[in-house]
């Protein structure tokens, strides 16, 4: 069997296509934030898809999708693969999506065929990957995991005061005929394809990157406390200006994180200036930071320095430096990299080893089970943005590969040996 | 006849009290920007005061709020009398409202002891005194003088996307019987009480400031453009981080404006971020700067600071700074100064001179007519509050100062001498 034929890779661009159509930008970007209406949409166009190759749908608590090629033994643990469905407010067609319509893809194929895998196989849209609305991101595949408790998930709010749990409910309330699988079932294996959002594989001229694992993350949110005031009357010795506190904070972080490591990915990203009117010395200010290295050493000594920065420069402000995400590097399954490596040089693709740079939920599967990722290019390297764009020949060729890796543990007669 | 007399205190603070209930906010201010439905609210209110004493309402092309005492000739200048009714988001009782309802109190209290003034006498509440929804404010004054066109105005967009123009509309229609005065027909004469926005009065032990005239004020609107990368693999060096370069110009400015002069008022009090998201490198920051001083000279090099350093933090982003207001020092004329001197004297209430460190509608006004205005205390000087605070006292001794004047220039026997 030629291994393309693994998967229809029409239909899947094709879908791809048709799912960036809802909540697609003006710029040809996609804006389907987590647990919006857009991604309540999108749940109703997969699950369609889904259904009509005999796929079964199902929930969680956490608001996570599952689509179950049913298996002959449902007593051992499933195949999950798949990404996430939401995007960033400005984000592209390809991030997250891609992974899970590569997987549908890979699995409507398999049901096509007629193969009744050995074990369940479940495609997978993890919950709020993004963070943009409720952060921090990754939510659904933490509670899956039991890496924070769905109560302290659910109490999250967006910038609007809508909480995580209030849209969840909502969110169940426009499947009331989906099952609701347990939080955190066992899993045999974890597989996601997903765009590099980094340059290298198209610098490198590879198609396939075999992804050895992910930087680690630092994220938090601070908040500077200061004394709100009229611009025209309050001199500037008796002000505490939240802004200007801020200022001197992230010029200084700015600065510092570069010394620190020359590979330090240092953002403040979101800022919240309050009562944000411009003859008004601002009271508070809110902002996150998210700070990314390969080293945890280096990790943990970058982050220790965001606090002492943040208190050198707070006063004559109050800061308090919350820690929200604290994600050590972690290394993929070498069995699964290897497998995927195989796939690759089988199907005459190239291929080469790569450290993603960006978080994924496949972080945390890795906790529970074996996991690993499969990176396709994307054009400049650009993502979280409206122009992110992949090829439809690197979209087929990944989830072929991801096709071959699925049909070699699940289809009785090609199940590897060994276990991952 | 004692001073006292000249208006009804209690009725004023009940009313004043009154006003303050129409956009309450929880913490004891007031949340009533301009031409929101709180202002529409408060209109009614006054409106109807107003015409429950025989005044005539009026508006123009410009929201401007008239309550028209009618005088002998109608076919000489009127004395104009008022402030403003919008509040800053998180404003107080007093700032703006004191001011209108005071000089209403004086009129109404005319009108009730039969006095026929020798011209028309007009309560005016202007629009849009604060910018905070529409920058940058005193829009109302600056169209009835002729400094900006309405049409420009009207194109002004807030946060929301909502247009002066609109808002406008909306406000018209909501009194479609109120008669539409030309603008900027010709005034006699603008008398306006505000709460000083600082502690002077209130430390000096005065009730009464003699507004000498107004500190010189520069506003700019900057516009950081960088580009938009996903904050987890785009190299920090590779970056056109827009709030990078927004917080070393923060930084740079709030460092160097307090070294031109001590006395500079410098202010960052809007910040806009986008795409605003954690794990975003933010394409663009528009930011606002609100500058202050008593002297042009010294405000006109710190403008040319302002520009000088956003340009050499800016790259490796571009960055446009647009000057909003250039509004330069003022005095107030000189002869109703002493007039508002002589009748703090007259009713034995603490006066002193005062320079305003804030903005008012009456810096327009004194272009085209003669003007002054009167400050009473605010408790620690704290304004654009919501614990903004005046002593029902002082608010009694303001108006009543204020009285004394419009009554010495349009009662008949009373009329001073020279014309101002």
């Amino acid at each position: 069997m030629a291994p393309i034929s693994l998967i229809n890779a029409d239909r899947l661009w094709t879908r791809l296509m048709a799912l960036a159509e809802i909540g697609a930008s003006p710029a040809g970007g996609v804006n389907r934030q987590a647990l919006s209406d857009g991604e309540i949409a999108a749940w109703r166009r997969v699950i369609g898809w889904a259904e009509a190759a005999g796929l079964t749908a199902a929930t969680d608590a956490a608001g996570n999708l599952f689509l179950t090629l049913v298996g002959r033994d449902g007593t051992v643990p499933a195949l999950l693969v798949g990404s996430h469905l939401d995007s960033q407010p400005t984000g592209g067609k390809f991030d997250g999506a891609a992974g899970v319509m590569a997987a549908l893809e890979v699995v409507v194929s398999l049901a096509e065929r007629g193969e009744t895998p050995a074990r369940d196989v479940i495609v997978v849209a993890w919950m709020n990957e993004e963070g943009s609305r409720f952060a921090p991101g990754m939510m659904g595949s933490e509670a899956f995991i039991g890496a924070r408790s769905i109560a302290t998930i659910r109490g999250v709010c967006d910038p609007s005061g809508v909480s995580v749990g209030e849209a969840l409910d909502r969110l169940h309330a426009a499947f009331p005929d989906l099952p609701r699988k347990p939080l955190g079932f066992a899993a045999y294996a974890y597989l996601e394809l997903h765009i590099e959002q980094g340059p290298l594989l198209e610098q490198a001229g590879r198609v396939i990157g075999v992804v050895t694992g992910i930087q680690g993350k630092k994220t938090f949110q601070v908040t500077v406390e200061g004394a709100e005031g009229h611009a025209g009357t309050l001199p500037q010795r008796e002000r505490r200006d939240a802004l200007a506190a801020f200022a001197r904070m992230a010029a200084a972080l700015d600065t510092e994180m570069g010394n620190i490591d020359a590979d330090i990915k240092f953002t403040i990203g979101r800022v919240t200036v309050e009562p944000n009117a411009p003859s008004i010395v601002p009271s508070r200010v809110i902002f996150s930071i998210d700070l990314r290295h390969p080293s945890n050493e280096v990790l943990d000594a970058a982050g220790a320095r965001v606090v002492a920065l943040c208190d050198r420069h707070a006063p004559p402000c109050a800061v308090v430096v919350r820690p929200l995400v604290d994600a050590p590097s972690n290394d993929f399954d070498f069995g699964l990299r290897e497998q995927i490596e195989q796939a690759a040089r089988h199907q005459n693709v190239p291929a080469m080893d790569i450290l993603s740079a960006a978080g994924h939920d496949a972080r945390h599967l890795a906790k529970v089970c074996p996991a690993a990722m499969i990176f396709i290019p994307c054009r400049d390297g650009a993502s979280h943005v409206e122009h992110e764009s992949a090829e439809p020949a690197h979209v087929a060729a990944g989830a072929s590969v991801l096709a071959e890796v699925v049909r070699d543990h699940v289809c009785a007669d090609r199940c590897l040996a060994a276990t991952p």
